[in-house]
């Protein structure tokens, strides 16, 4: 099965899910509760309110039940009655009581979320790299393998095929080490454009309409696979980092791409293409760019450009587009990944000039530019992180087939 | 009282309501019926099935209880608790029955958004002109007023002094031709960048840190006063016109304006000062902006630029502009008011050329351009709607009233 989770507006949990394009239907009504009565209302508050003890678990690293109850406004008896079917799915497990207080497993002790039970595989295929990783529901990770090569020579089949590959040795290598690994899902990260699971348009790759998620079933055909930006995933790793948090990412390596995260929720627009941050225009005289357009910012802040330009003429063009992208999003925080975030300190001058000079409400609300948190695979992170997200904003589904 | 309604991601209701950039409080926990149980509980959920029953009703125009029960979940018993007091509040009202059932007042009866009951105030001042109106639930106009002259020449002070006194003639002659009408809100639209009731800024006026709340609250005492951005409500106007639809609204005059509207929520950003479209970058190169950077959209598409350049001169700006905001937000449709609404066949060619070559999923996902459909004075009608649809998406706050 694949599954498209759609980030309008309207995602309701603020641990992050991705899209890959899915239209949204049209809503008639409110959303929540009051949509059901009777007994479907209270399916639908049981769902809620498990989704709530999980969030609120996540956030706190550690919790005891009656602190979740205080947090929420549950009883207590509501939050025991939640927790204990969350534990025996292996979503949340008992933490080591405070020393002054009883034993593991009495009511007061505290829950954390499960170490090395369920997990999320994560894929990525760059232009000179494919690799995986296995993270599980606290975001550690338990496996990671790298490939090197030339894959925008290859087929798009060949590519996928050692995706495939690739996927099953890690997962190996993370059940070897785990033994009971449950796998929650696939998702794979392209430096592209992608709907519904197929990447429409890869230029670095030499992708065009290849459907990845077909060929991804393979690792397992039990779980959902879902097909990311790059960025997005990159982004969503970000703000796994820094929880709830409103941000612009901005990620610069060969091309340029970018997420807008709102509380933690990585905005997809209408199809799913947002935040397209390396085709804003910063000089409609500039160079051509592969796009077909002229003076797009991957022309000043790719890997090529930043290679030939000079750091001022990077910053600048960058605060030139971050500026236009503000000016749209109104965000307070600029987050800069990938190998722009390694040479922020030499771009800052520039790029900060440019946004004081052109964000129009500057003066009223500053922009902070910091250098990304997640620097090691952030699109990798993201990817395998996205599973496990997905899972904790909706447990619900994971419990009727218990702790398998 | 002063209400700012923000408008993050967040917000539940798809009639839009307006924000004036309050910064929105962490939220801990997913919103929602799963918060409090007990009484608190079935409180909110009272309080959502009216919001849910009223939304139903506004987007049928006329409908039965039966339809909206099998519209909503709700149970025909619940649709009818919950008629019974929005009629004694006045925000609904019996509706004719069909010729082939029984006489009005009958169980059958179909309801619709009441007529002149309970009412919006809205003003809006601009360079050279000050005008109100009173519109009603189903967003009927019931009395307008307009002053010509110079606003810019005086003070802040008198000018507010002058919108005060307006309003009060505008709204004495509705009450004159509906008695008992009950005034919801006041929304004031201005050109500018305003936060919590303050204008911070607004150059065409000459404004600067003006509480323009506090003075309107001598309007009624009573009542919310919002002060909102023009080309913000004049795209909750729009919306209002096109239910629970997404689109990018661009409104050009004296200066440029915008607006992104998402399932019919005007998107405010962190701090409500987004889609400032008139400082997107065109060319970086270009003209000086009164706002102190250089070749914003404003110096291309406002009115002195679109007097002065050849209409493909100014279609190309619009289209570097809008090409740039559309890869960062992905929308369908791109919705163009004001001036340069009624100059869109002249701008057309060279805008949609340069959307077709700048947007990067324009393969995928075309972009629709087209005019407005509120062509009469959008930012005032916005403003007088705003507290009315803050009102319907709430509705509960009136209940206690009664109808007086």
């Amino acid at each position: 099965m694949v599954y498209s989770l759609n980030l309008g507006a309207r995602v309701r949990y603020r641990q992050g899910v991705i899209v890959d394009g899915e239209p949204r239907p049209p809503r008639r009504v409110a959303p929540g509760a009051a949509r059901r009565e009777g007994a479907a209302r209270q399916a639908g508050l049981r769902s809620q309110n498990l989704a709530l003890v999980v969030a609120q678990v996540a956030a706190a690293g550690t919790i005891s039940r009656a602190d979740v109850a205080a947090a929420t406004g549950l009883t207590r008896a509501t939050v025991s009655s939640l927790v204990e079917p969350l534990i025996a799915a292996r979503l949340l497990e008992w933490a080591p009581a405070p020393s002054s207080s009883g034993s593991v497993g009495r009511p007061a002790s505290p829950v954390r979320l499960a170490s090395a039970t369920r997990v999320g595989l994560g894929l990525e295929i760059g232009a000179n790299h494919l690799c995986a990783s296995v993270v599980d529901l606290r975001g550690e990770r338990l496996a990671f393998r790298e490939v090197r090569g030339d894959l925008a020579a290859g087929a798009p089949t060949a590519s996928l095929a050692s995706a495939v590959e690739l996927a099953r040795v890690t997962l190996a290598a993370a059940r070897a080490a785990h033994p009971g690994l449950a796998l929650l899902g696939v998702t794979l990260a392209v430096p592209g454009i992608v709907r519904r699971g197929v990447v429409l348009d890869a230029p670095r790759l030499g992708w065009l309409d290849v459907d990845a998620a077909a060929v991804l079933r393979e690792v397992d055909p039990d779980v959902a696979v879902t097909i990311g930006n790059e960025a997005s995933l990159a982004a969503l790793a970000e703000s796994h980092a820094r929880p709830a948090s409103t941000f612009l990412y901005i990620s610069g390596g060969v091309g340029v791409g970018g997420a807008h995260v709102v509380d933690g929720v990585v905005q997809g627009g209408v199809h799913g293409f947002a935040s397209e941050l390396g085709h804003v225009v910063v000089d409609p005289d500039g160079p051509d760019c592969r796009c077909g357009a002229t003076g797009c910012l991957e022309q000043y802040a790719g890997a090529q450009a930043v290679a030939r330009l000079a750091p001022h003429e990077v910053g600048r063009a960058l605060g030139i587009a971050l500026a236009s992208a503000i000016n749209v999003l109104d965000v307070a925080a600029v987050v800069v990944g990938g190998g722009l975030g390694e040479a922020l300190p030499g771009l800052r001058p520039a790029l900060v000039a440019e946004l004081e000079t052109r964000v129009l409400a500057h003066p009223w609300a500053p922009v902070d530019v910091s250098a990304a948190a997640v620097r090691d695979y952030p699109g990798l992170h993201g990817a395998a992180l996205a599973p496990v997200l997905a899972a904790l904003a909706d447990p619900e589904p994971l419990l009727a087939a218990g702790a398998r």
